[in-house]
């Protein structure tokens, strides 16, 4: 009966240490992606989140550019989508293919405005094809998550979240017309923050300050661009007016992609987590195909060269141009590229479909990068502290090119531009001047030495949101003011008001007063006139 | 001679990695702290640096209220000062007695006005006392620190920091009229973030916002009081106009005892670290004697009784009051007294010369605390989720007891009209109304729920700026900006210039044009009308 009892002991024992571990942590995570790059280092996280035994959904359209709809760390469902797989990637390739075209500046602006409008006119409708599923939208509402965790650029999460009354954590580098900030009641003076596609620094000239502020009114255009047609789905869907700037304010964490090595410092606020570099955490040991590659370099190394997970392919001119400005250094160039071989590529000049971006660099044979300027590069650069040659495409990637070259930590070139001499000039410059190698060391070393790593920052604060059901405490009074309380215009008024009140009333009472001693000494002067009369 | 080789090969192993360890990693730091209950959560971080191998120098005055001039930990170097140990005791044993005295609003303001003004000028003295101790100044100039680690409330740091060209490190609850957060260029809107001495939460209504703005005002002659002294000081010592704004300007990290459990959320900068809670890492067993206590208070558990470091003795009124309160209750009631013994005194009261109040309230049968709110006590509360009765007696307190009581954590009472039905009262309230205990049981999870803890935090930031000499990629580009810049005052002119421009000269031509029409019809006319005579 004692053994009896000890064993039950033990096992109630068992039970709850198990429990401890593992019912009272896990909870249910329901993960909406964003596709492409963004899903790259959103996977890093939601995998680990899966390791520590969180039930973790991932939902994601039927066709996508680089998800895959299976995975042995979570479940994925899929939602049908209005497109074909082959459609998407054409989509795709021809944005690619348009960036090298030597378009005028008006060209680029009507090329940028019909992109953006055709990919969110692709995605609002993946995004109705999957709030309209009705199956798919039964089984959410009766999993019972606790927390919706997502990258929300284009904010098909932010409406389902919204649905569902479901706390929400965003993994992000950010969103267009700085509206992740608008949201969290951040303020950002403008004098010093330069806005999205100026390529300014933080440190601007008096018609640089000028520009920024008139750059305000087109990135508010880019914003109603992105985010129309989903506040139209979103009131269609929720059944009342809503705007993109509300949805995002419900906002527990956003755990934001940035780092003050790499983005100029500015206020912020408690509900944001700065996990920048979190990608640099996937390292791997090279295969042996890359190692023999590396290896073979010898004392001079080797140069990365990507263009991203987007374009793999470039114009066979420029292709060649480029194979041209590599046959001019001693390096051994590992070049990612999908297309037809250039005829003059240079010995020292490896193609390959696929590179291990990060592992390369981590490699200490490597000399120089040459990145698209993408945020997930330049993280890997200044992690491996590998001097870098940026070629932005597009998007963010011309800020990003420039905070990386205003920091002299690369060499920013036009990509259209350039010719076989400027990028051989540039890879010499990162690769010989010393200065280059000891600018990235110190960003590298400044962005690595810090109290926790970000994927560990991220999985905490999405696990902090599931546990508390949000973050309240974090969600500043500011969301309850309209903005003539915000900006205490009210306050200001009243006592305007009260001050030109009292100086109305002393003003009075003062020519009250005087006229008092005057009609007194006018009666007096009349009387004393009349007496001497 | 292989051994030998080997052997030596082991040494030098050794070397280098006791060098990896220590010397790469290890610096010098100055301590300057400040006195009184600053010091005590202060001294955990500076322990923690010198164990780990940091080589700590701290600079203190000869006589202080809690500082130990001597510590196995690290080396202590006195400077004198104009007062005796005897002195300084009276003095703050005075302050002590005044708040019990009934006194009006005037009163109390003046006394106030009094006892700041007196304790600047002491602290004044001593400062001077420091600069000018030429021997003392030689050794630290000798020294080459790395960085200078203070609670600069009373910027004798900041100025011996600048004179010394060292990056600085804070540890400081908040400076008064918020002049941390402007020297770190952070917003604060006045909307929604309460004054000191205001007691309003971060939701005003618009009478509160009203008077918010004008407690600006008095906070800003607060900061006159606290701080023009010391300017006097910096100009003189450093032989150049210098403001407090611009000493505390150029701190590379503020290590702030701020946490979003207790305090309102607010915009931040990159730079603030938030260590809020680091005075509970110092846990101890009970002492037998304490333990003794504990364990026979039964069923009903413990009341732990502290106003603070520096107020033991209270008058005897006041405290015959109290102790008749603590008869109603069944808990027993630790109470630290340095004082005369109440002859009310109920059996369940315990008069303790010092008590250790984390520990005790970590145990769990604490019930209650009756803490006067400074921030340590109101802490430790939060750390071991035990609801609080406040007794606010001056400085931030008033403001700290307001935070728990809307945050349903506590009630507040005014010590000095409060009776001794009040203190039971609410002692009842906290201990058996459920309400108060989730309360602090939420806030508690919420503030203990941390990817690090505060005092590995606060070690990580100031062996950083040890490392990189300061924090430069934190300090926003704001601090290169006037008033005018920053607030693009000038950029608003210029444009409003431009606009005005354009609708003047469309203006203009629109006159001239519509002149030159009517000149035209009018020639016009005069000839057809010339001709029709």
């Amino acid at each position: 009966m004692a053994r009896l009892n000890s064993r039950s002991q033990l096992v109630a024992g068992l039970a709850f240490w198990f429990c401890f571990w593992h019912c009272a942590e896990s909870g249910k995570l329901l993960v909406l992606p964003q596709d492409g790059s963004h899903w790259l280092s959103m996977q890093i996280a939601v995998e680990k989140l899966a390791q520590k035994g969180h039930e973790v959904v991932v939902v994601m359209p039927e066709n996508t550019l680089v998800m895959k709809t299976s995975s042995e760390h979570f479940t994925v469902r899929t939602h049908s989508v209005p497109y074909t797989q082959e459609q998407l990637d054409e989509f795709y390739r021809a944005i690619g293919e348009n960036i090298f075209n030597n378009a005028h500046l008006l060209e680029k602006v009507v090329q940028f405005y019909r992109n953006v409008s055709r990919s969110v006119s692709m995605y609002v409708s993946a995004c109705r094809h999957l709030l309209y599923d009705k199956e798919l939208i039964h089984f959410l509402q009766q999993s019972n998550f606790d927390a919706v965790f997502s990258d929300p650029v284009l904010p098909c999460a932010p409406i389902l979240a919204e649905y569902l009354s479901l706390p929400r954590v965003y993994f992000l580098r950010g969103l267009p017309c700085h509206l992740d900030f608008q949201a969290a009641q951040c303020p950002s003076p403008i004098s010093y923050i330069p806005q999205g596609f100026t390529t300014y620094s933080d440190h601007m000239t008096f018609t640089e300050r000028v520009k920024n502020v008139l750059m305000t009114q087109f990135n508010s255009l880019v914003c109603y661009l992105f985010y129309e047609k989903y506040e139209q789905l979103a009131t269609e869907f929720l059944q009342r007016k809503i705007t993109a700037l509300e949805l995002f304010s419900k906002t527990s964490v956003w755990l934001l992609r940035y780092d003050f090595a790499f983005d100029y410092p500015r206020p912020v606020m408690p509900n944001m987590v700065f996990i920048g570099g979190i990608n640099c955490a996937q390292k791997k040991p090279l295969s042996k195909e890359f190692e023999a590659i590396v290896n073979s370099s010898g004392e001079h190394g080797i140069v990365v060269f990507s263009l991203g997970s987007m374009v793999s392919e470039i114009p066979m001119k420029k292709a060649m141009e480029i194979a041209e400005a590599f046959g001019t250094i001693p390096q051994t160039v590992l070049w990612r590229y999908t297309g037809e071989t250039p005829p003059n590529l240079a010995k020292n000049t490896k193609l390959v479909k696929w590179l291990p971006q990060n592992d390369l660099l981590a490699h200490p044979k490597a000399r120089a990068f040459i990145t698209h300027a993408g945020s997930h590069g330049v993280y890997e650069g200044i992690c491996n502290a590998v001097p870098m040659v940026l070629m932005p495409l597009f998007g963010d990637q011309m800020d990003n090119a420039k905070r990386m070259e205003s920091r002299g930590a690369g060499v920013t070139l036009n990509v259209v531009d350039m010719t076989s001499k400027d990028l051989s000039d540039a890879l010499k410059a990162v690769i010989y001047d010393k200065k280059y190698k000891e600018n990235i060391q110190r960003l590298s070393a400044l962005h690595l030495d810090r109290p926790i790593e970000p994927l560990d920052l991220a999985v905490h604060w999405v696990e902090f949101v599931m546990k508390h059901k949000g973050a309240p405490h974090l969600r500043p009074a500011a969301h309850d003011l309209n903005w003539i309380q915000y900006h205490s215009i009210d306050v200001i008024a009243f006592l305007l008001a009260a001050v030109l009140l009292a100086l109305f009333i002393s003003l009075k009472c003062c020519l009250f007063c005087c006229r008092k001693c005057c009609c007194k000494s006018g009666r007096m002067s009349k009387k004393s006139k009349s007496k001497s009369h």
